[in-house]
């Protein structure tokens, strides 16, 4: 397949726009005054099923039924988003979705999949989880729906930094978190196409760095093994061929330590007052990190990407008080 | 002066209009088919200070400023979110204000106060901070902005609801939190005014409640110390004699114990993807012991009062994991 453009990232957003929520865009009066700049916010946070990943799921299914080759069933493996994305596209659809799922799968991620209709099928690790999604995909003629490393897939998700442009018009610069490389692939090509000068920079939890790692050798880089990161949807073990095409042309990749990950998260639920994933709260550690070196003021956009988050994150965020001191580019 | 109508509500939403967000009406398919309920929820955390308490301060400070009785002072004694309403109401109509507040306000309520452009006055306690309000009222000309026994407030508290009502038609019951009686006063109002069969019913901490007492004793009953819930917004020690004419002719109040609070906070954070105090989480655990005794779907409005919550109460509420199993009228 030729490689996603701007025209493919616009044709699925006609395609998936009935089924998905216009996200609004977010800011803090307080935040922009603390920081001196402007700051917005694309809250997918809010998007159907808690976070971003319904557009891609919606545009490779929608564009497989203008086909005529979406048949009448899915599969995909995750144990994350995804897993509720692709539940959720194909119960829209009228096909049949089977999932599956590393066995460690929250019983309130489990139990909102298989409200959308899904089959879940648990498995040992997620390696099996991939290697049954796939053959079952051979077995049955299902159409198997990737996480990310697919043109149908970039495209869709390239649609939530497409609408927050249109929503905002030109910024300095746009920040969204790694983890497969769907997201920042999709806002890359539509950011950079709609305003060359415009910054792309990627946000990878230190201890998941294996895009910046890959970034840094020139070839993809896999993690030894599942990190032990609050960012779990930024945890994937390796980009893919697809998604590195475009990672390698990004402004910069920054790597988030733990402690401002969850700072941030602290202070953006607090500021924005929504349910935010510690994944959506790395890309605004990135930010700070950026802003400390720029001359003038600065227009910003920052991809809230999910909030799907367990009791034991969320307990783990709140243990110690960050609220305290206000942030401060000085600190 | 005479009692609130629903003529004053309408006039409050032409004033302070111009100041305040729209916020949204939200819901939960998931929450929705798990308890066989249509519940819509009016997110009034997302409302300019995190609160409902903006509509009341403005409602009051502007028609002061209708009859030429503004000058150029507010004050008001609050350490929580009636401080910022009041702080940031002063800001946009460009009056200095100055706010008395208990020295345990939290660093972050204290610094979004004085970030508005208001004085900041500790005092010992929240008596001394009442009472130094009052007197810098007297001697310095200033208008006092009481927290929720004036009819201004009343009526500007009531646009919430009769907001929510335009936006989504008539409901069978509406569930708003009781501190001092503000906003279930104007939500009682506007409600009963409009479609007379509508429940509207109220949700106090069984910790702090001094006003489903009240209501039993038909006097008004002081609490005897400051109340330790979570549901720090519905802990004032009494109502007021204005609003406790409404609170009178409730058709219910429920007093809901601490740990249904904090399951429906969890609850409610996760599935609607905002961050709301434990006080509104408390109208949710109200609805819950209603839908129990119903014999048919209910349409339902609920008031999501607001969304400022220190680190110590996320902590408390992310302690225990309640999201292992869904909720269920059955439980």
């Amino acid at each position: 397949m030729p490689p996603v453009t701007l025209s493919d990232i616009q044709s699925a957003k006609q395609r998936i726009q009935p089924y998905i929520s216009q996200t609004p865009i977010l800011h803090s009066n307080l935040l922009d005054n603390w920081l001196g700049h402007e700051i917005l916010f694309k809250a997918e946070c809010l998007q159907k099923t808690g976070s971003f990943k319904i557009r891609g799921a919606l545009n490779m299914m929608l564009k497989a039924k203008e086909k005529g080759t979406l048949g009448t069933k899915v599969v995909a493996s995750s144990s994350g988003n995804h897993a509720q994305a692709v539940a959720y596209a194909a119960n829209e659809l009228g096909v049949k979705a089977t999932i599956y799922s590393p066995q460690n799968i929250s019983k309130v991620k489990a139990a909102a999949t298989q409200f959308y209709g899904a089959k879940l099928k648990l498995c040992a690790t997620r390696k099996e989880a991939d290697e049954k999604a796939q053959q079952a995909a051979e077995k049955e003629g299902a159409v198997w729906v990737p996480p990310f490393n697919h043109e149908d897939i970039i495209a869709g998700q390239g649609t939530a930094v497409y609408d927050a442009l249109l929503q905002i018009g030109q910024v300095d610069s746009v920040f969204a978190p790694i983890g497969g490389g769907g997201l920042i692939s999709g806002s890359f090509i539509c950011s950079k196409t709609l305003y060359p000068d415009i910054q792309v920079i990627g946000a990878e939890p230190l201890l998941a760095n294996d895009a910046a790692e890959s970034r840094r050798t020139g070839t993809i880089q896999s993690l030894p093994q599942q990190p032990l990161t609050l960012a779990d949807g930024a945890a994937t073990l390796a980009v893919g061929e697809k998604t590195f095409n475009y990672i390698k042309q990004l402004d910069d990749i920054y790597e988030i330590p733990e402690q401002p990950i969850v700072y941030w998260c602290q202070w953006l639920q607090h500021l924005l007052k929504i349910h935010l994933e510690p994944t959506s709260a790395m890309s605004m550690a990135a930010l700070i990190n950026w802003l400390k070196v720029q001359k003038k003021r600065q227009k910003v956009l920052v991809v809230l990407s999910g909030g799907n988050i367990d009791q034991q994150k969320m307990q783990q965020i709140w243990q110690q008080n960050y609220l305290q001191e206000i942030p401060s580019l000085l600190l």
